[in-house]
């Protein structure tokens, strides 16, 4: 496995694989990798020849307040892991590299950047999609592999694809959780162990959502005030950013569940916020 | 010559010629082709093996009182003309395609934007940098050919090219220009008889810029007064819309004329907007 920083190496080693037929896999990372993360890796492996995986902490999706300067980074240890799930690439670009002086340009995905997270995360999926498209046509490749744990991210990203028309087929794989049922995130090493006990609240009042759901109470009003009353029980650190029930495809708010809905939340507890989703189908 | 309308089309004729070995070159034009464009195509014919021309009236780059339903178009004639100067394939595409329902992202090139034509077509760069992204993705081209005529959109090109890692490489060619020194634009066919006879005002004005600073005098104010009286003179039925000198990399206005500078003008005619422009080394 190589370990790459410069943008012209990168290129010159993927255009090495193409010529030799290989189709390229793409898993776009910050880095700070755990289980989910291997598993996109894994899941690319097995939807293409040569798997390339980028480590950058983009600056461009932080919010002013937010944990870009405390981000975790251990360049080693994710290269490590990397390899061991069997990536073949590991592009590690420079900040200055990504966003050079002078850097004025900036995609943004209307719509399904607005609600969840959008809402309180402004600018954040501007910078999403923009630092995504970068790395497109950075590494080419034919398939990128996302998380359904972002899942607005996820959606913003096939937008993305389908409107810029690039040439990449865009895999999510599911999320993939602790025994307790907190998703795994690389902000979940913020919590302090209290908070960390009280983390698998969002898992639960997901399962509350898909329970009521499935007992054929489908009014969205009433499945958010009964998880919200979950979450203040369970976990009385942490407070409701927001709950939202959209259509799995639009994001928009929906009144009543039906099949491809999406439930997702996020909580702020004082070391992290942290975000979950379930797709109704 | 082919010409193709779908874009999976597309993509399968110029895969077929990148799989043999041949550079791709790109000409993307809103038809109602002149021999501006045909010097842009017979140019990107050096620069690569296989020329793709797209004809396409962005809609995204046309402001709502602006020229988007009268924008003249004639495929067969443009067609032929393609033809006649070399290309390899037109790629015409339609609107419904580029722009499908629930279309959302746009990209925007900051700063390069703002001045010059940018101030009087708000949104335009933005409608041009988003179809030139898409082009880019659907085209995939080695080399890019664009026109010094739009000097500002050349400038929000190469930017947009190199801020989002497109693996293009971006050429310009030269303004072509009609006996009587008019730069040759679709956009001439709109005028009058009377208008057309004022309208090398722009080019004469252009020339009276370069002597007055070959003569020393480089004191922006002066010749911005001088231009504007000439053009006052010899096209009284036309009204100066912007006359720009600015550093010809970051399009910043500047007080002096130094070397690298681009003097820009347009001039609003009551039937159509010119615009032109000269590099000064």
């Amino acid at each position: 496995m190589r370990i790459v920083k410069s943008i012209p190496q990168l290129r010159k080693l993927v255009a090495a694989q193409r010529t030799k037929g290989r189709s390229i896999g793409f898993v776009p990372t910050m880095g700070a990798l755990h289980e989910g993360h291997l598993s996109l890796i894994r899941l690319a492996q097995r939807k293409s020849k040569y798997v390339v995986v980028s480590i950058f902490v983009n600056p461009a999706q932080f919010g002013p307040k937010e944990d870009l300067a405390k981000y975790p980074r251990d360049l080693k240890r994710d290269a490590a892991l990397c390899r061991s799930a069997g990536a073949d690439l590991v592009f590690a670009p420079r900040a200055r590299d990504v966003y050079p002086d002078n850097y004025h340009t900036y995609v943004t995905v209307g719509q399904l950047s607005e609600g969840l997270c959008g809402a309180s995360r402004p600018g954040h999926f501007k910078g999403v999609a923009t630092v995504v498209a970068k790395l497109f046509n950075m590494v080419q490749p034919d398939v990128a592999v996302f998380g359904q744990k972002d899942a607005q991210q996820a959606a913003v990203i096939r937008q993305l694809a389908r409107d810029l028309d690039f040439p990449v087929r865009i895999v999510v794989g599911p999320i993939v959780r602790e025994r307790d049922g907190l998703a795994m995130s690389s902000r979940n090493a913020y919590l302090t162990p209290a908070e960390r006990a009280q983390a698998p609240a969002l898992h639960h009042a997901l399962n509350l959502a898909k329970w009521l759901v499935r007992s054929g109470r489908r009014e969205s009003g009433m499945v958010k005030r009964e998880m919200m009353r979950m979450i203040a029980r369970e976990a009385p650190l942490g407070e409701v950013d927001y709950v939202g029930i959209v259509n799995n495809r639009t994001l928009e708010p929906i009144t009543k569940v039906t099949s491809d809905t999406l439930v997702a939340l996020a909580v702020k507890f004082p070391s992290a916020r942290l975000i979950d989703n379930v797709v109704i189908r």
